[in-house]
């Protein structure tokens, strides 16, 4: 497992965080030397992953306070970096009323403890000889450290629950393919990348168990937000009669958003889908609460109806 | 449109093809000076699609006669070339009672002519305003001229109903990026290219009329073989109540194959999809005949239960 600090770290003058859009190829870090360096960095997906920007944007702010900029504008550009992970929000908010580097630190900390905690949850859901399936990157390198659904995989591999992984490639910047198969090969879990559209017939043919997938925004009701195509295999689960398990931490509820309908889907680049021809290229799907099996948060597993098992569970930091 | 010469045509010492495998970035033909160069071209893509495939595979059977190399064999290296579409063994059967490079050169106008009528009477499926979603290539360039899915598309197009298409990618190969959104620039067809997992939220958000894909090999009972992803797009067309049509020649219809579960399904080299990590590269999924709405040949509209029809419609070339 990748270390917290070899992930993202604030140091004096700097976070620095490993650059994300070269692994597996190349292991480079990219130090940003203040808020709006935080800010470009999280835009161009140095460092992505819901929980990983939100401490990204703690260390921004820190480093912002640190070096005496205006708190408001370093609030406001790395609040604005990317509109539909609310851990953004979520941390920012916790940093008003303690910029220190301490507590910018400790909720880095904290986010890679409740991953420890949901994947020893999640890894409840499985049964030995468990074939799993993935999308994107919910690994390491998403929270900060350990992961969201990489980490139930990681708790249900140690518990020799798990059998291999099917790794989404995940288009079109190919965290599934570059990430997340990096992640399970230094963990040593057996795994094979697939190309998106290949995923329902490995669930027609009997080879999947379960899906287990990571979160930007989870809504008060249980809708979903995560990266584009979760929603396409929620579909194609239930259709199958498979699971889907949405593993996240609280950070990742919001409480302010009723439904998935108040989740702001944001669309990147047509480039980053074709460089000749006109594109869409929304990042994010909503996978609506009732496709979901369960969402496991460091709390536990909430089941449906989840809106009032959620409200249960608070992330403080 | 592309003339069907420039796709791939008999001169009297090669087949010329359209190297597909660099369209649209670059315009290159390759030359084929025997049968057992036709199939390598045809195993490595630089022709593909069914029904062009299947062109292919006469003119490489007329030149190997024509040149006097042992029949039996370039029989034998054409039919293994790729094992899904059933085009391949189709053509191959029709040449065996004439080898002459007229006959060759007529099987392909026929094909072609195939996709004009099988165009007019799935024109007939679409409403004005109609926003269609495809699949991979079935363009003039799977045909050898005018295609068969976005033949419909074309003939659509001519008649008013069609507002625009959405063009998934089609991982691995990109035939979707590359090459349809090529066919529809050229035609002058509003488009979109999206990535393959990305289909789901447009459905669901409402913008997809229809789905509209070819298919590589259709089974006696219409359980039909096409482009992994099209099984994928099928469960999804359903559960959002959208119809999927798939438009193929009869030279697809392969009434010697039961139900899907009968077509061998190419997996091809997992370094398509992952050069670095394991991987699985299925090439073709099946569609079970309960999830398609209508199947489109050159002999009309046919509506579930297929059996029936698809046993009167045959192809004669």
């Amino acid at each position: 497992m990748l270390e917290p600090e070899r992930i993202l770290r604030l140091e004096d003058d700097a976070v620095v965080l490993l650059d994300q859009r070269r692994l597996p190829g190349s292991v480079e870090e990219v130090r940003c030397g203040s808020a709006a360096e935080v800010a470009a960095a999280i835009r161009t997906m140095v460092v992505r992953g819901a929980p990983a920007i939100g401490v990204a944007a703690a260390y921004g702010y820190a480093l912002a306070a640190a070096h005496g900029e205006d708190l408001d504008e370093a609030d406001r550009v790395l609040r604005t970096s990317r509109p539909t992970a609310v851990n953004l929000m979520w941390a920012l908010d916790r940093m008003q009323a303690d910029s220190s580097y301490e507590h910018a630190r400790r909720l880095h900390a904290e986010e890679v403890e409740r991953c420890r905690r949901m994947a020893a949850h999640a890894a409840e859901l499985f049964e030995p000889g468990t074939r799993a399936l993935t999308h994107c990157n919910a690994g390491g390198l998403a929270t900060g450290g350990y992961g969201s659904a990489v980490g139930a995989l990681l708790a249900a591999w140690e518990r020799s629950l798990l059998e291999r992984v099917w790794v989404d490639e995940t288009r079109p910047l190919l965290q599934g393919a570059r990430l997340t198969a990096w992640e399970l090969e230094t963990a040593g879990i057996p795994h094979a990348v697939i190309a998106d559209s290949a995923a329902a017939s490995l669930m027609a043919a009997g080879d999947v168990d379960c899906v287990v997938t990571g979160a930007d925004r989870i809504a008060a009701n249980g809708d979903t937000a995560n990266k584009i195509g979760t929603y396409s295999l929620a579909v194609l689960a239930r259709h199958h009669g498979i699971p889907l398990y949405v593993v996240a931490p609280t950070s990742t509820v919001d409480p302010a958003t009723p439904d998935g309908r108040a989740i702001p889907i944001e669309e990147r680049d047509p480039r980053e889908v074709s460089d000749r021809f006109p594109a869409r290229n929304p990042a994010f799907d909503v996978t609506p609460a009732d496709l979901i099996s369960a969402i496991v948060t460091e709390e536990g597993v909430h089941r449906a109806p989840f809106a009032g098992s959620l409200a249960g569970a608070s992330a403080v930091a």
